[in-house]
């Protein structure tokens, strides 16, 4: 039986990482609540529904998360059945667990629908293997902030041997420069900032912990943006040196 | 223009999580080359391709590394199209990075296609939010073995605040626990173990810190499986009763 709502993960932006789950719900949806970070070719694949805009991008102008949930439950009570598209994986920084819980609370059957996180599809993009054996123990997923508006514990993250993977870190680069130096984190450890991840519009600016807040100022880094900090940020996979992932890289180790 | 070999992640096992582009590769390609975790009927999508089975379970008769390494490059050579499927995704425990490197120093082209990583998949799979706000800053995936046989470094994993999704974690239990005890994770710490993750028989076993390694036992749980460690784990973001990915659940919460 399918359910009254699917929260869908779209991936990083290029409509070929959707998974076939995703395009199979979208298919059978009526109505699709989209939100701002998803590439607006995914929705070819939904032609004949009715289409939301929902963004809530953070510091625009948008629509509050209290308005997006209540416009789900009216749709599902009217017999639609709702998609909810969002950037990435639903479950990774995506809210996808709040929105479950509220919609199971109010007698919704909702399935989320896992996505290509960006943080592992931007890393993938430019060539930089997360978690190579001998340069990482694994990879560890963070935002830059956390829901109190602290910093989450840099000290110990820096000192856990994972592959660092920061979402929504743009804003916040000089602060997390600070914390991970403090934390003993060498000031030459390898970042890779990944602009646009997947999509015709992508950018990578290859720096260092000491280095990149300034490299990212002069690169005029924007979000939505990846940043990958550990040994792997200067390994890449593919050797070519015409990989068109590697043709707007601009090496700034200016550390 | 294609790549002569695509690494692809086939995503943890139903079909229906491969990437579109993953099926696109499959459909073009020559000759597949299949782990052994790979769900067989992910080769519908391949129906006139040769199959060649490339199984490397550990601790069982395998095909080694090297030998698989050989195959994709004498196909390629061959100027065959090879894919080269793995579960999960390539770059998440999958020695994507390696094979990547090794093909491309031997002047082969190829390209990884992401898949959904088992951790993210099982934890939506039982209804686990990995990165609540409130509950975790983040979700880091480690394998419980590093390269050099040894451990990862618990004490700052345990510290980090983040979700720990561990692969590979079955015979690693009563290590583990002592570990993270060690560190100071508070012992009644939820535990989700996770078998056949998106599969016909995903079995669940909830637990705690103190009691993973005894809980798996009476559970009989076997590999594969994915453990989420942190307070997640307890948490459930479909509040239905009837929900099938709960059915299988027991609880054990025996500390």
């Amino acid at each position: 039986m399918n359910p009254a709502v699917w929260l869908i993960g779209a991936g990083p932006g290029d409509p070929e990482l959707l998974t076939m789950k995703a395009v199979k719900a979208l298919g059978l949806a009526d109505v699709v609540l989209v939100d701002d970070l998803v590439d607006p070719r995914i929705l070819d694949y939904c032609p004949d529904a009715r289409i939301v805009r929902v963004g809530k991008r953070g510091g625009c102008r948008s629509t509050p998360q209290d308005f997006i949930q209540r416009l789900m439950l009216r749709y599902a009570r009217q017999g639609l059945r709702v998609a909810r598209l969002k950037g990435g994986d639903p479950c990774i920084f995506g809210r996808g667990g709040e929105e479950a819980q509220w919609l199971s609370a109010h007698g919704v059957a909702c399935e989320v629908v896992n996505g290509i996180t960006a943080g592992l599809a931007a890393a993938t993009a430019v060539g930089i293997p997360l978690t190579q054996r001998g340069l990482a123990t694994g990879v560890t997923l963070v935002t830059a902030h956390t829901q109190d508006g602290g910093m989450p514990d840099w000290s110990a993250l820096a000192r856990g041997g994972t592959t660092l993977v920061v979402y929504m870190g743009v804003a916040k680069l000089q602060d997390m420069r600070g914390q991970l130096l403090a934390a003993g984190m060498d000031a030459a450890t390898p970042v890779a900032m990944i602009e646009n991840a997947s999509l015709p519009g992508q950018r990578e600016c290859a720096s260092t912990v000491a280095a990149m807040a300034d490299d990212a100022d002069a690169f005029r880094l924007r979000s939505p943006a990846v940043l990958v900090i550990g040994q792997v940020a200067a390994c890449r996979m593919y050797g070519a040196p015409d990989a068109p992932a590697l043709a707007e890289t601009r090496l700034r180790r200016s550390a």
